[in-house]
């Protein structure tokens, strides 16, 4: 069983957001698709560990807001690698409520879906959440939809242990010194720099300013292991 | 509601068998992802009024082969919209029996997955089923996968009536003679011709060869009415 086939599968890449009560709270999910176009419904799967799992399960209402190509690793990080037990994770977030109540995300959103669950169906670590879709939108025309491919590939970016896509990353051989976050696995390449945070190609980690903070999930530099 | 919004969502696209008893069947999906990672699992969408969903029922088995980006529009439209109650949709294509004795395409396959339904969720006209992964494989490293946004953007394919994602084609005022398949909706565009069976870009359609078929579903120049 070669699980590298897993990674030829294709997905997009999503903040699906819920609340309960007055909470509210979001994620980054890579598995979002429509399953029937009458009426129109669309699945989610989000792991059970999640707060956003725990929201979804009490209001049985969540949207999608689908991210463009040029979103940058930081708001993907904000979203991904951080918990909203411990932070709030629409303190700085452009987001307005949609008519289902459910926040929708307004930054590097370039379109989003709102749907009341009608079907669920517990698969372990994991739920599938069905919604029928309340109401839906385009806001930005002009940017692509971020797909997991560009993100893990361009933007080298991992998944967190709570995604489905989770696997162990493969030890490699590399003769320049990359350096790993050890807490999301994100890799700092001198080679790639890291453009969103202005760091220019052939910067080595070394010389990252002093202040400079993973790009993926926000840890500081001493959180850094050279790979090898 | 504006349902351009479901088409920013990303999506793979797929040929996802199954058997019952001595008879075999694919078709194309463009919904299969990870659910969990441990155990691995795979979800699938399937409509209920395909053969390859009363196969799937019956055997509770499902291979989904990922097919590469260079795959001809003939090859997706042989499994897409032919029904494997009129033909024999494997009489010429190459593939192997899995371990689960399912078949996994061979032609134009770059990974495969091989899975034991272990759940499955009604949601109206189609079915969520969720298998257990036995076997998986790459089988072509160098080609990318295709992706739904590529089959549609560069490739000019449809989906069928019978696919989550099918939405009714929006009439639009081109000056240029375009060209519309009754059958499947596939557009013959004279400005990018049809490369795949060699006709080249700026051919009319009134010059196309009175046997040239639609590349998608295989009608014949008949079928296809001036778009206006």
């Amino acid at each position: 069983m070669d699980k590298a086939a897993f990674y030829r599968l294709s997905y997009g890449l999503y903040v699906v957001t819920s609340r309960k009560d007055d909470q509210i709270n979001g994620q980054i999910a890579n598995t979002a698709s429509q399953v029937t176009s009458e009426p129109p419904t669309v699945a989610v799967s989000i792991n059970k560990q999640n707060l956003t799992h725990e929201y979804i399960e009490a209001s049985r209402k969540f949207t999608v807001s689908i991210i463009g190509k040029s979103t940058p690793m930081q708001f993907i990080g904000h979203f991904g690698f951080k918990c909203g037990r411990d932070i709030d994770k629409f303190a700085n977030i452009r987001f307005k409520l949609g008519e289902t109540g459910v926040p929708i995300v307004l930054d590097h959103t370039i379109a989003y879906i709102e749907a009341e669950v009608v079907n669920q169906l517990d698969c372990g670590t994991h739920t599938i959440f069905v919604g029928r879709v309340r109401d839906c939108g385009v806001l930005d025309s002009s940017d692509e939809p971020m797909t997991y491919a560009y993100y893990q590939e361009v933007k080298r970016g991992k998944a967190p242990k709570t995604a489905p896509t989770y696997q162990e990353a493969p030890k490699k051989a590399e003769k320049v010194d990359k350096y790993t976050c050890s807490v999301c696995g994100y890799i700092y390449d001198p080679e790639k720099g890291d453009p969103d945070s202005g760091i220019r190609s052939g910067t080595k980690f070394e010389d990252l300013p002093a202040d400079w903070t993973c790009p993926v999930c926000g840890a500081d530099k001493s959180k850094f292991e050279k790979e090898g």
